[in-house]
């Protein structure tokens, strides 16, 4: 390429899109930009990202079709990291995305690997984008990522790295043998900034992947780091389906309500990777997915057992925290 | 392979089924069944094929999944090309599929290009069933074919070729110049056969083809061959929709009346291939099909031009007449 790519990202001051934002940022070959709604706008997160010299486009999502076309001209590639609330609204952005002639519009994936429909309701609202990408014929990738390190290690008994976990707990789901693939939350914007480079990627699906361990690797290798033997409960199959019953049924009761939806996610989480054990490389190769590992061998990510060295050194992070 | 696999066929009485049996019991390498519901059994058109040796299985699609599976038994390779108003069917078969150990469905595709939902009610149904694929990680090919030279060309004034002919008709469709994938009814089959053996096509899109031709050429081709001047009437795309809109609408004031169904079937169709321009290459390639052509570049499939010679010829045989 000649001339640098011009990206604009939506969602830079989420976990995912901070990530994304840094991996631009750090790979010095894009003119990027950040999308941010009027209501965003006078954030402080917002303004921080000014003072370090990123460019806004401050637009409405649900505004005419005619107007955001207009506010992506000149842009080259589009990634949208929107909240999970908010993923129907990016039907307007495809649409709009395609007539301004983007080159390449990442969606909001950025979850586990699982099937299209039927597993997760937060899957099935990304496969409805999709299809609308796919409808209107608009060049795309689609990039997961497995879960993060950062919310994939349980307490240990001396409570010394509860400071940075999400939601200290010690619990081993079914078997606790599924395996899972994790990326490091900091390695997303890493493997993004070459995938969006990457004509392979091209109308594909990839995920990225850090390691790829069970829960019971997990807290192996959490309790030789440490040195402590973690106290573990034990959820069931059955137990994760009724709390998938109870949450959906929840749900239903109460559409417009955040926290039951919220509830249904991670109990439909739990279920995909612990029941279905849906979020492994054999099952994403079978929907189709490239490995990110495979087409960049030279971009070593974080493990997890060096991530968990980081905790027990004192410098994670709790996400959603600010 | 040492041994030669098992393939059951489900709908080989159909115009794409018949097509399907032909190719595997040419190819001379599977061991082939039929699956016949017990509705069917004793109709004619299955007691000639089991006069030529070909073996049944019966059974019936809404018995408990458990006996579906059982009748499943042995089977390597199991195709379906169930009729249209029946596509839903399929679900049971999946999940038997899968508990079965089958080691590869086809599913009922066999269609045109178009996007997996949103433009066509009949592709929308399949999708739900490769969806359902997708959940219980069941080994699959989707093979879609575009549209058949046998429904592909217009009547010429003399008549001579309306004994071919589906709907004699002579209609250009929008302004004529939609690419259009084609194939011979009759080199489904010689493609299917080479399909299910190829590891390069497991849980891939494939697509056949035997020409890409808009409507303006095979009308040039038609006229060319036949050395009659074609009386062309045209429809604007403004009309092919207007006809998409009155046809769903009827659909939804009669649900489950089957003539209606077909309306928004046919109208659909020509919306998609001529309004919307979908059964084309590029955006086959957009979509992640295989092409044919690239993979068995040795076969050799029947072209528009000489299919249509057989129909000048008198040899045309008209489709869905038993």
């Amino acid at each position: 390429m000649t001339t640098r790519q011009r990206v604009l990202l939506l969602g830079a001051t989420g976990e995912t899109g901070g990530s994304i934002l840094e991996g631009l940022l750090a790979a010095d070959q894009y003119d990027v930009e950040i999308l941010v709604r009027p209501s965003s706008a006078s954030k402080q997160s917002v303004k921080d990202l000014v003072d370090r010299g990123v460019q806004l486009r401050v637009f409405d999502l649900c505004a005419p079709q005619s107007e955001i076309t207009s506010a992506l001209s000149g842009i080259d590639i589009l990634i949208s990291a929107i909240g999970p609330r908010d993923l129907l609204q990016q039907e307007a952005l495809v649409r709009a995305a395609k007539e301004a002639g983007v080159k390449r519009f990442i969606p909001c994936a950025f979850i586990t690997i699982a099937p299209p429909t039927g597993a997760m309701l937060l899957r099935d609202e990304k496969e409805e984008i999709y299809n609308e990408i796919k409808r209107v014929e608009l060049p795309y990738t689609v990039i997961d990522v497995g879960f993060w390190h950062q919310i994939s290690f349980p307490s240990v008994p001396s409570g010394r790295v509860d400071y940075a976990n999400f939601g200290p707990d010690a619990t081993i789901h079914g078997d606790g043998d599924a395996p899972n693939i994790l990326t490091d939350l900091r390695d997303i914007g890493r493997f993004v900034a070459r995938i969006i480079a990457d004509d392979r990627t091209l109308n594909q699906f990839v995920y990225t992947c850090g390691d790829v361990l069970t829960e019971n690797e997990i807290f192996g290798i959490v309790e030789e780091l440490s040195g402590e033997k973690i106290e573990r409960t034990f959820e069931t199959s059955q137990q994760i389906e009724q709390k998938v019953e109870d949450a959906v049924s929840d749900l239903a009761q109460n559409p417009d309500d955040l926290t039951k939806r919220m509830a249904v996610w991670i109990a439909q989480y739990n279920h995909s990777k612990y029941v279905r054990k849906d979020n492994r490389p054999d099952y994403a190769k079978y929907l189709g997915y490239l490995d990110a590992r495979e087409l960049y061998p030279d971009l070593v990510p974080v493990s997890f057992r060096d991530y968990f060295l980081e905790v027990l050194d004192g410098k994670g992070k709790r996400p959603y925290m600010g």
